[in-house]
């Protein structure tokens, strides 16, 4: 066999795909709780389903080719979606490119906006995507720690010392991946304000941006200043419970989308057309998509993350959290359990899903400062399976430690 | 506005999708007959469909996260299927991995063999994602020119001089677009034999192999001394008619298939479920694609393909042409009639748009060689359009001489 790139070798597995691959295999999946996922928990809203059936009554129609950019209906759809939930004020729909969900959005953003060299500001610890795919372009990750202390929030004035003449883009998630933090609304102001002070540009990871709890979401890109230097990066798949069907888009200055459209159409042509059809049924059914956020996705997720973090306040009491106020995960610090139970967090997580059943995502997957902590999903188990995920992990630490309860 | 990425002046805008997206917008689209896309014409098979509606009445399972390399069912129906149709014999699933259809194959699939600076052989004409994909990465085209009077074989001797040590990888389509070839079996051979002796790769586009009208289709990757050499680019969009759904594939040996992988969790994540599992039904439902194929496909495209040939010579006798073995175009020199209207190949077709609502696509964006050509699908119109088409194209020609037929 001819010799591959040599890139390869840098270039991670994510360790969530490794245990979606390994939970796919698993035998008795009804014994594993799994805390590991991203993926909502929902089924999708029925509307949106009855819309796909209704599409492939006329199936030449759903399965043609539609332009690389998404459709025009789906992108107005947007625009009137993005106006009501976030007085967003597009010029039009050509701000919009339709993506393969989020992940297309990051891949085909940041290469439109990246040269080999560039520095990118990213969040320590982050979504595990960015770091690759910084790695992928040859671009140079610069790396803000954040810590359980503060809710994950970052120190502006460590931030202001990582800029640099080479700075081309900050990514900035809200509600995030993994830590749950909602970024808060005078740090994201401050966050523009650096952005517009050293031209560079703001990523903005808006993929669970109807997930919020507590607090509010900001909308960066209607901040002074922001909206011709900030491409935010949105997905369906945890809003309309929709992650199989890879639909997402992305939103900013018209030359960046067309920068982003240009690498869309040599990543994969073009979006695809049966979701795209159904989404703009379901966008356009009258208050389907509130009914389905505030009766369903808010409450179910609400209640199941204050069950994790009493389970975990009862269960693991030296275990260091922070309320999540959106997205999908706690991210605890177990650095007094990981010390007497002389493990790290990635032995730790192996032990847990080897010897209790429990997946749970070894925090240094997502950055050197994710050491010490696991990163735990509350959307994907119900009330009682959380409680014995929780109490499993509890359990796995008094045997190692020989104490029994 | 911050700068964007410097590389982007050099990516081009697909001309395929340019017009795509003008006739999308285009108000009397019946006035306009179209030999520019790639898209199939024929609906899709309905036993797909119906699985895609079945599939939908599971809603939870058809729209949650698979693995990025695609279920491990469909991925055993292909290497079935390969088996029945190739005899393929991969050593099983691992060989194989499911895309964003062939686009993202060829994405992923020459980022995992590509270092900047790497020699990669293409042909000239070719498709033009090729030439846009090897600028991205970093890698250089060596185009090898084929010609029409050769029915757009490559001539050995001149490829071999185009091999030096840098050469990475060769990208052998077959059916080719723009041309129509098929590749000739000792021709295959031959650059098999080629490969081995330089040790590099072959990169087999097969996206049009169940559409062969003459003469068979070469499995390039049975032949012998390929299989460990050979990533083979398939996609579900021309066999099964279904280019939105975008689904695709690509099989060779595993560590390639490992290395696309890793590329792809951060492309797109992961293939898209519901199109997967009706996909899986669609092909083990027996003998449903074997009747597709030879009750719909081949006899209609065959057809149009004599049509649109024979209406060439009638309408257009200086028009010089090889009749398409296989794929969907015709890729037809006008030197002739250009030196005459004094027109390039580019504006010919912006004329036949403007004046004549007739879309071809310029041969130009084929290759440096496809000057003075023009690449004329001929699975989208039905006889009558596409001789009134052909006759429009004639008709400008004519006018524009001041003759009257």
């Amino acid at each position: 066999m001819p010799r591959m790139s040599r890139q390869l070798a840098n270039i991670k597995t994510s360790a969530i795909r490794r245990t979606s691959a390994w939970l796919a295999l698993a035998k008795d999946k009804k014994e594993i709780i799994s805390f590991g996922g991203g993926a909502p928990s929902l089924p999708p809203p029925p509307e949106f389903v009855q819309k796909m059936k209704d599409a492939l009554n006329d199936p030449w129609r759903a399965v043609s080719y539609g332009g690389t950019r998404g459709s025009l209906d789906l992108r107005e759809a947007i625009v009137r979606d993005l106006q009501k939930y976030g007085k967003v004020e597009l010029e039009g729909p050509d701000n919009i490119i339709i993506t393969h969900g989020g992940t297309e959005g990051i891949f085909a953003g940041l290469k439109a906006l990246l040269d080999p060299g560039d520095e990118v500001i990213i969040f320590d610890p982050t979504y595990l995507g960015y770091p690759e795919v910084l790695k992928i372009m040859g671009a140079k990750a610069v790396t803000l720690p954040v810590y359980v202390e503060n809710g994950f929030q970052p120190d502006m004035e460590v931030l202001k010392k990582k800029v640099s003449k080479h700075t081309k883009a900050l990514v900035l998630l809200s509600p995030d991946n993994p830590t749950g933090r909602v970024i808060r609304p005078e740090i994201a102001k401050a966050i523009v304000d650096l952005a517009c002070d050293h031209d560079f540009w703001i990523v903005c990871d808006d993929a669970y941006k109807h997930t919020v709890f507590e607090g509010t979401h900001t909308w960066v890109s209607t901040l002074p200043g922001a909206e011709e230097r900030t491409i935010t990066i949105c997905s369906f798949s945890k809003e309309a419970s929709i992650p199989g069907l890879r639909l997402g888009y992305s939103y900013g200055p018209i030359e960046a989308i067309d920068g982003m459209e240009k690498y869309a159409q040599y990543l994969s042509l073009c979006p695809e057309t049966l979701a795209q059809i159904a989404m703009v049924g379901y966008l356009d059914d009258q208050n389907a998509k509130d009914r389905y956020l505030s009766e369903q996705v808010i409450p179910t997720y609400k209640e199941r993350a204050d069950s994790m973090g009493n389970y975990i306040q009862d269960y693991l009491p030296e275990a260091r959290i922070t309320r999540p106020q959106g997205a999908f995960y706690y991210f605890a610090n177990f650095e007094s359990y990981l010390d007497e139970v002389r493990l790290s967090e990635e032995e730790f997580a192996d032990e847990l899903r080897l010897k209790k059943n429990v997946i749970v995502i070894s925090g240094i997957v997502f950055g050197q400062n994710g050491k010490n902590h696991e990163r735990m999903t509350f959307v994907s188990e119900p009330d009682k399976r959380i409680e014995e995920g929780i109490k499993r992990i509890s359990d796995y630490i008094n045997e190692k430690l020989g104490k029994r309860n």
